[in-house]
């Protein structure tokens, strides 16, 4: 490109860009026929043949764009537009992995919506001053390996490289095989990026906004979550000749202390979140006194504190239902992060930049993890949230209307150019 | 054989007969190496291949004592040992499928002892009065297809055996397609033979007798048992951003009931039994509110009105259950069996043999469902114990000791001896 076009040309070039919410739909559409299940819905496990074909899919919109496409050790994709300055590049991004029976938006939209500002861009014939990037990360959602947020957790350095690429997922295969099998084993180092700024735009996946009737979320931060796998061992028996008093049932614990963990977060004050979402007992047969019960537990608060009070009574209470029950019981961590809170500034310009686009807008806590509050610790982090339907989520059902789409599009767009200048 | 043998050769050919308990527990060791799992346990669920090979090596056996075989039309196989006259015969049995994780003595033990009885007569050179019979049913243990006892119940014509053929396990293969699979669609009329009386040899499977040091029970009768399979649909969100108020939590209600079954137990008299074995919930996600929750509870009492309450109240707390959490629950009966009381002269005639065998001797109920109580409905029917180790079953510790297990076959000699005259 000329370093100095002409006036004219400048003016046809640098039209005032603008989301073109048709193709950005489309794209939404087309990769949501990539594991296409039942219902309308997604399935595309990190690392599965789906999550390949998915990134094989966007990675190749980002090189048709003209970026330059990077793939790391943990398997990020990274696109670069080039700025005026080799300055660091200011980042928007999410991730296109699902959870099993996920929705087209949780994610995707994040990452076709940076990828619609860097076609606008493209369109307006716009060079900020500054790189424009867009990624997506690797096994955020969690569902296949954990913990969840993977791909920024290692690039943030929260979690060592090698013990990601050594984790084991639920099927027994290792986050290293799975990204070599599928190709996206890269060779770019691991968070060696500097980034200037960071900005995620995602479906709130809670019922909030459209209650509310408001178009645009700043998300303030991004609530604790504690994830807990509870493994208790008893003693297998028959159902009908083993006396109530002399059971030594696994699988009777592991749902005392779930409903144990229901009660505690109807205590608790702060809007506690409790959830299991995982059981499985053996040997699982109708008339057998289970010797084994494998779950989840699901802990989430915006404080810290709250959180480790809920922490602190459910696992005092999984420790006496065991013993009152002559069971074993043994945990390990998941996942456990504290509570993040994003740059002011940049939730002030998400407020700002809604308004002026005539939106409505709140600042509201995120209760999901997002990559988001991983980039939060390498640089001015924050979101913006547009509404769920009904505020369902992890559902084949998800839904956000393509207004509110082109809303929070909109937003990132103006943002992501005043960042980048 | 000639008619009427001189006094010296009926001397030498009618001997006492006795258990020959080498034979008796290397046919056990043989049968237990037949779909046989770590620890020592076995895994033939009914009609599988394993199934199949432990059918085929026991009716070779019966095969080899000369017993004339039959296979009826729901497959199960009976072996008959003619007698002096055509009358109808006294028969023992049990059955040869396991729980996935079973020992090697339920059910195989009394399988295993009636054709010891056989041998042993035919060591003796004994011809009884009656026919002895030996038989073993299908799918007893109903850990592959509901409801359990299933050969003997369609045998006695409480289940038609069309119904029992269209049932789908938990594969959601038939009956009748896996019987045509294994080559044991008999050919025999089900349910035709009149029996004379019927005498099972069972292992306890429960605490009671090694904890009172007594060798042999004398079964009185069979508690009920209640199966039902219920069915929890709510709707799947995401953990992090559903409000608890908000959710239609289909695994909590579904614990929730798990657990006030186990409440209902303890708080009744008479020895209510309540299990949860079984438990599947959907998607099955640690980040992901269940929508779906499948489990099965398996509820058991001697007394008939308790075991009735007992269903009540945990049907009562299922529905309230649900409609506190806003999901839908639906049941279906896997089993329903009234509480069965064996024949008292049978009951005596144990307890008088094993006296004077010069063993301990209790009469107690039966914790379990056993082929036997199907047999209560068509003729004077009975059963022995002899005590588990440690009270454990379906599992594959089971263990009952070999001077215990001569006792028990011992007692069942001389009964069927006695009954075929």
């Amino acid at each position: 490109m000329s370093a100095a076009p002409d006036k004219a040309c400048a003016a046809a070039q640098e039209a005032a860009p603008r989301i073109d919410l048709a193709r950005l739909l489309a794209r939404i559409e087309a990769l949501a026929q990539v594991g296409a299940i039942e219902g309308g819905g997604v399935c595309r496990l990190a690392l599965s043949d789906e999550d390949r074909a998915g990134r094989d899919l966007v990675a190749g919109w980002m090189r048709e764009l003209g970026l330059d496409v990077t793939i790391d050790a943990i398997g990020n994709v990274v696109g670069v537009r080039a700025g005026r300055e080799a300055l660091a590049p200011v980042m928007t991004g999410s991730h296109i992995d699902t959870v099993r029976t996920g929705g087209r938006y949780d994610g995707n939209l994040g990452v076709l919506a940076g990828l619609e500002v860097i076609a606008a861009l493209n369109d307006a014939g716009i060079v900020t001053r500054r790189p424009v990037a867009m990624a997506f990360f690797t096994n955020e959602e969690g569902a296949r390996f954990a913990p969840d947020m993977m791909g920024s957790l290692v690039c943030q350095g929260g979690l060592p490289l090698d013990e990601a690429l050594r984790t084991k997922g639920i099927d027994g295969t290792t986050v290293g095989e799975n990204l070599a099998r599928i190709g996206y084993a890269g060779d770019a180092p691991v968070g060696a990026r500097e980034v200037h700024a960071f900005v995620e735009l995602h479906v709130e996946q809670g019922p909030l906004l459209e209650h509310e009737g408001v178009t645009i979320g700043a998300v303030t931060g991004v609530q604790g979550i504690h994830w807990t796998e509870f493994v208790v061992e008893g003693t297998s028996n028959h159902a009908g000749t083993t006396p109530m008093a002399l059971r030594h049932d696994a699988g009777i614990v592991a749902m005392q202390i779930a409903c144990h963990a229901r009660e505690v977060a109807r205590e608790l004050s702060g809007g506690q979140l409790a959830t299991v979402g995982h059981m499985k007992l053996t040997p699982d047969l109708v008339n057998v006194i289970p010797n084994r019960a494998e779950f989840t537990l699901d802990l989430r608060n915006t404080d810290a504190g709250v959180l480790a009070e809920a922490v602190q009574r459910v696992f005092a209470f999984a420790q006496a239902a065991a013993q009152a029950e002559g069971v074993r019981i043994t945990h390990r961590s998941l996942a456990d992060f504290a509570p993040v809170a994003f740059d002011e500034r940049i939730v002030s310009r998400v407020e700002a930049i809604a308004r002026q686009r005539g939106h409505s807008v709140r600042r509201m806590p995120s209760g999901a993890g997002h990559d988001a509050q991983m980039l939060a610790r390498m640089c001015p982090a924050g979101m913006i949230f547009v509404p769920s339907v009904a505020g369902l989520s992890h559902n084949v059902a998800e839904y956000t209307h393509g207004h509110d789409i082109e809303a929070g599009a909109g937003v990132l767009l103006d943002l992501l150019m005043e960042l980048a200048g």
